[in-house]
């Protein structure tokens, strides 16, 4: 009986551990897709400061556009202040076709559409963000855009 | 006494079943790259077939070049033979400032370079490569290229 008790508890503790709930992988869409939504609002409001916030503040970060890396959150924040200098070139931006891909409790990745409607073009394109769960919640850790 | 030792049972087998030993990570990076050197090998005896056994044969397979997603291991494959239908457009390739990143024992994200040489140019690129372990070994389920 000792045993067999022993045996439930290992299988429960394994399992609790090891496997997501559904309710886990819907929290963790749901915290994931908030980050990105106030990405969108901070830069349309021209707030770049405010659209880093969901990056990883580390050396450590990755930015891949093109064929740029750019390493660390501060030279990615300089990146964006460089080429979006304005309000004019930032345009309106919008997230499209966004997939979420729950790896882990702690890691997902996210395909989707970037749009910018600007005045005189309307740059698009496609981004792969790695995201990672820290204690102060899911952050970008790399993000390829093309 | 009895609880001491839940409690002690508890920990181990929560331990056990979400960290990684560091000798797990190893193995993975170890079983990563030898995916990818297969590739290479392939790849440069003008085995498409052969490059492909890198990828999830999945239609959840996700390749993303550019501003182009294809979906499916099948529309990747004829994607490739499209667009290298001889041993000169396939050129040699080679894959390098390879960077791992195990983000559980079962997904991990790999950034690098690539490059052909071809006689008459050298094309080259950036990719983000998202890996999943399957009871088949690990293989590539996103692809960004750029």
């Amino acid at each position: 009986m000792k045993t067999l008790f022993f045996f439930l508890l290992l299988i429960a503790c394994v399992g609790a551990a090891s496997a997501q709930t559904k309710q886990q992988k819907a929290q963790s869409v749901t915290d994931i897709l908030v980050v990105m939504d106030n990405q969108v609002a901070a830069w349309n409001r021209g707030d770049i400061d405010g659209f880093m916030k969901g990056y990883w503040n580390s050396p450590k970060l990755i930015f891949v556009s093109g064929d740029n890396v750019t390493r660390g959150w501060q030279p990615t924040l300089d990146r964006y202040k460089k080429n979006y200098d304005s309000k004019e070139k930032m345009g309106k931006l919008e997230f499209r076709e966004v997939e979420l891909n729950i790896l882990s409790p702690d890691a997902a990745v996210v395909l989707g559409s970037w749009h910018l409607a600007r005045e005189k073009d309307e740059p698009h394109g496609k981004f792969t963000l790695v995201f990672r769960k820290f204690p102060e919640g899911w952050r970008i850790i790399m993000d390829h855009t093309s």
